[in-house]
């Protein structure tokens, strides 16, 4: 599937999707006008992808110069050898992937109880497990450092995303891969079979 | 390390990193000036990056209205919870990782026998196990098929990568985290200690 717009379990499927990976590509501009991608941690919020970093920084003066950015994250499941489906030709060789890319502004959040409950999610995200005073834009062990960090939201404009585990294929065709991947077990070769399954439906629906 | 020029041993380092990872992200600007980033699969030969995709395709058209591109390839070893250096506060929390970031211009291969080389350098890299037909432009069975697919070479001007292992850190310091993660084990942890004690020495010659 490659969707702009997305169902309401498609859309339970992305949120699920960006809170497990911990971390994305930030494309940029340069003043010059040149791309540039930065690999990034994230969290992804309302709706709202923030990422932290230092106030220098090529990134935060990119963003300055031209604030319209992407951000995009994937994860790789499995490589299908050609000879899954051909005997002869390495043409069918190809992978199976998740991936969401955002089109949007970035926006610099300069309140210092936003910047807090931004940090907070991350912490939240990456480090479940606490051992930490909560960040608080009050508490004065906290608020020089909020000063000197830049926490910068993301406004996706558009979100699209392509979940590739074989869609194209016949029934019988995807059968076939899905259980050579079970035979090899080998990664995450298990979770792609079943996401090949699963996703199918979506397939007949277009 | 976040370096530009390179050490022999720097250079095996990088391009061992780049033949490990089968994915990267595409940094391009649109006709409008946009930032996009695409995860591709790619192999890196003699210094220059290649990937293909369909003739079609936003990226394709990116690059021929601009030709300046980055690519970037990026693997994260471990989070690292801040109550390994600090009791309370949450700012030391951190992630190691090892990115690699090109800048340069996208060149599209147009000579039938050069496409065949790289498509054969992707089956190489992804499909080591063999199973197929040498991929050859005078073989009549690839023949139409390198008509329709794309391949692009990425000429990097520039080169910069950034191994973040804690390198900063005093060797008490970097000790303590090593032996935490040692502890903890879980994903590369184990990896990532190793890697914080290789290369600390860099830190030391900076």
């Amino acid at each position: 599937m490659r969707r702009q717009e997305f169902s309401m379990e498609e859309e339970q499927e992305l949120t699920a999707f960006l809170q497990e990976q911990t971390f994305g590509f930030l494309g940029t501009v340069t003043p010059d006008g040149e791309p540039r991608v930065t690999p990034l941690n994230f969290v992804y919020d309302q709706g709202i992808f923030y990422f932290h970093g230092s106030l220098a920084g090529e990134k935060m003066k990119n963003i300055r110069s031209h604030d319209r950015v992407s951000f995009t994250v994937a994860e790789e499941f499995s490589l299908i050898p050609s000879y899954y489906s051909d005997p002869e030709m390495a043409c069918p060789a190809t992978s199976y992937f998740k991936s969401v890319a955002a089109v949007g502004t970035a926006r610099p959040v300069q309140d210092a109880a936003e910047k807090a409950h931004a940090l907070g999610l991350f912490m939240a995200k990456l480090q479940p497990e606490g051992g930490y005073a909560p960040i608080d834009a009050s508490d004065s062990r906290y608020a020089p450092r909020l000063k000197s960090v830049s926490v910068v939201a993301i406004v996706p404009e558009r979100i699209s995303a392509k979940f590739k585990f074989g869609q194209n294929l016949k029934t019988e065709a995807r059968e076939q891969i899905a259980s050579q991947l079970e035979e090899r077990a080998r990664g995450k070769d298990m979770e792609t079979a079943r996401l090949m399954r699963q996703f199918c439906p979506f397939h007949a629906k277009e």
